[in-house]
């Protein structure tokens, strides 16, 4: 039975069907038919069962499935679910699972759990694994040491290619993905990377030392993950070797864990474009404290600068007073500088995160906004215009001075908009200049910077084209 | 050579002296030299070297390095960067690189360029090549169709592990990536998709038969090119195969291609969520009348929404006129509101959008977001409180009546907040359920509900509590 999933929709029909069966199977403590079931999915779909499971049954399930296909299940989980299925299985399976599980997957569940807890995991492992897993917990959270696999296959160069083709049956199947061949010279520096296509479309008798173009691309085991994303970006391999200061092999990046890394990255930097503070798990398993604590920081921050406006806004309370009617458009004019900036913000923030601009284009970038700025501004303008003429005419809302107002208002959003954008895409260069990361000019801080000019803008524009009537 | 990157700052710095050694080679015209440099990088950066130049130099550029090269690092630019060499390259040299290209990677050509020039470059292709062009973009846009090739190494069951590397080294040349080979029965259907490392850890006389497990994962070439990106995150594998309605296979989809459809998936996010409009382009690449109009829609649609708050102010101008005071806070509270409103909807949009919650999800939602909403009002408003108590303990800048406005700001902002972050919380969910996309409901669009709803809940709670003294 081919496992032939044809579109969307019959893909997640399936799903909840094979929910519904699993359930069903459970209820009736039909162990038999459920391990028969379980073994013709793929350790993903074993994975996202056990995930809508409850721990005991979790459990069960662990210890009905074969051994190969309940270690990589459990490599699919996330590492909170991870967390809760050790608990509930007894310590010589947790063994069993830890010791087997692939070194990078088993990092990622180590740097999740409480100290106490990872040192009594390590205790289960193996002398070698030990190693291995204190090693790889040695580099710097965030660092490419901490996503890379030590089980990587590495040949001499002076193999042929059917010397290697039996040398990797025998030995293969220790050495995970079998995509990238590392070929080191005799010292053991790494000399190339080698896809396993090149060594196919190769004679048997072969050297690979014949093979080889020893141009590689390399990570350093301390670097930044987002220096790996932007490398796998960049070169679109299925591994990368992350070599030390004398160009020795320590161990491999693959881009399955690339692709978590850039997930993980791109929802950091949505949360900071919202003003929040990145979480550290799922949102709907973040406790609500730290929910409260994330949100609140930027909330009051950004409440503290905004009250800047009363204060401003104070300076003018006699204008006000005279002219109630200024303070109708209060609302639109800054939220109209917000918006335009929010919108700079974010298409700047994306630039330069994707690296399609850089600091030195922030001169094209002003020259290209203050343009757009201005047709936008004139856009709101006029229609702020139009809309105040417009009620004029048929009601006496905005007073005997409306056509004045009319123009006060088109003025000062023209100029509240230039502005906007041009803080909300001049912000992001400097943040970047100083060393911190552009997405912190979220749009709630670019708002909040632009309302407190806009107001001054509003009012001294109403100064000059209000004087001596209406103020 | 080996061409080991050590670290981050060393790799940008190489890339620098790079560019400035290209440049002053081609300012010399020693072509011989350029080409030795040249053939020792990696086509990524053959590309990158040729994206610094103008078209003139990047055509000498492609003529004088090999041809296997120059067809790689073709592939690797951006798409306007190959409409640009192509219009500098005579029809031969086109048509030799179109013909030699990846089909996904000249699908992805094909589409962006006018309709006029795709049917002049069609013309350059061989009969072979034409069709499988034609039928590639006969998908529709956005669909796995655009993005497969049919390039892919396909083999029947009955065969054996040597008898497939022999196959391999005579006929993989032409078969794109080999890290999985795709086993069909004998009416041509997919029986299952063998990793590589499969067949190498196998002995050479073992029949595929023996081998396949018959379980596979596959993609519809009509459907979504989002739902690939879900199942290459959820499976982790380095290709996927496309099949139709009978189970045969039309092509496959391989991982790095992913890789770029998810950043232009997420650049679209988040711009939607600074309330711009999907560019086509790269924002520095994108004209400006362009970049102009697809601003100006949600900023016009933004502004309508906001004169709402004209309006509502309009019947509260005798409040206004009467205690002035009130104006000076009405930017810190509907700001508030919006702020706190637009944190919600980010984390909401971005669980939404990596799966990590659903639409049934949203019960449990709203008991988080109530709970922590009002946590935050409650922050808020004392804080707003102990400011206007402070300020007005030294000075007399709110009047008599000091006391009752710190208590209606103080609820106010309370009551705003726990409105905003159930609006940002619950409008994505509502948009989903409708067939919308979540992330329409950005930042700026939250923010303008919350400011016109603010503006209400702020006077209702000064009439109820300045009533008799202040109103």
């Amino acid at each position: 039975m081919a496992d032939s999933d044809k579109t969307t929709d019959e893909r997640a029909e399936k799903l909840v069907q094979r929910a519904e069966r699993v359930a069903a199977l459970i209820e009736k403590r039909d162990f038999h038919q459920l391990r028969d079931d379980l073994i013709k999915l793929e350790p993903a779909d074993v994975a996202e069962v056990l995930g809508s499971l409850d721990d005991a049954d979790k459990a069960v399930i662990f210890r009905i499935v074969p051994r190969p296909l309940a270690k990589e299940s459990f490599e699919y989980l996330d590492v909170e679910q991870q967390k809760s299925l050790l608990n509930a299985l007894g310590d010589s399976r947790v063994a069993i699972i830890l010791n087997e599980m692939s070194p990078d997957d088993r990092t990622a569940l180590l740097e999740e759990v409480p100290a106490q807890a990872a040192k009594q995991l390590l205790q289960l492992l193996s002398k070698e694994e030990r190693a291995v897993a204190l090693t790889l917990l040695g580099y710097p959270e965030g660092s490419v040491g901490r996503l890379m696999t030590p089980e990587y296959l590495a040949v001499k160069e002076t193999l042929t290619v059917i010397e290697v083709l039996e040398y990797i049956r025998e030995q293969g199947r220790e050495k995970g993905d079998l995509d990238v061949v590392y070929v080191t010279d005799a010292n053991g520096k790494l000399v190339d990377d080698l896809n396993i296509r090149e060594l196919l479309l190769s004679k048997f008798g072969t050297k690979l030392s014949e093979i080889v173009d020893r141009k590689y691309v390399s990570l350093s085991a301390t670097e930044d993950q987002e220096a790996a994303t932007q490398l796998f970006k960049k070169y679109g391999r299925p591994a990368l070797p992350v070599v030390d200061s004398g160009g020795h092999l320590l161990g491999v990046v693959t881009i399955d864990d690339v692709i978590h890394v850039i997930e993980e990255e791109t929802t950091e930097d949505i949360h900071k474009l919202g003003a929040v503070g990145a979480l550290e798990n799922a949102y709907i398993r973040t406790p609500l404290a730290e929910l409260v604590r994330k949100r609140a920081g930027w909330l009051v921050l950004l409440m503290i600068g905004e009250m800047l406006t009363a204060t401003a806004m104070g300076y003018f309370e006699g204008e006000i007073s005279r002219a109630v009617v200024l303070a109708l458009f209060i609302p639109l004019i800054i939220s109209s500088g917000g918006n335009s900036g929010s919108q700079a913000a974010t298409l700047i923030i994306r630039a330069l995160a994707v690296g399609e601009i850089t600091l030195k284009d922030w001169s094209t970038v002003f020259v290209r906004e203050v343009i757009s700025g201005a047709c936008l501004g004139a856009i709101l303008g006029a229609i702020g215009f139009l809309r105040i003429v417009m009620w004029s005419l048929f009601f006496n809302i905005y007073g005997p001075h409306w056509f004045n107002v009319g123009l006060v208002v088109s003025f000062s959003l023209f100029a509240v908009v230039v502005w906007g954008v041009l803080v909300g895409s001049m912000l992001p260069f400097g943040l970047k200049r100083v060393g911190i990361d552009p997405a912190t000019s979220s749009a709630p801080f670019v708002a909040t910077l632009v309302d407190v000019t806009g107001l001054v803008i509003y009012f001294t524009i109403a100064a000059r084209l209000l004087g001596g009537t209406l103020l």
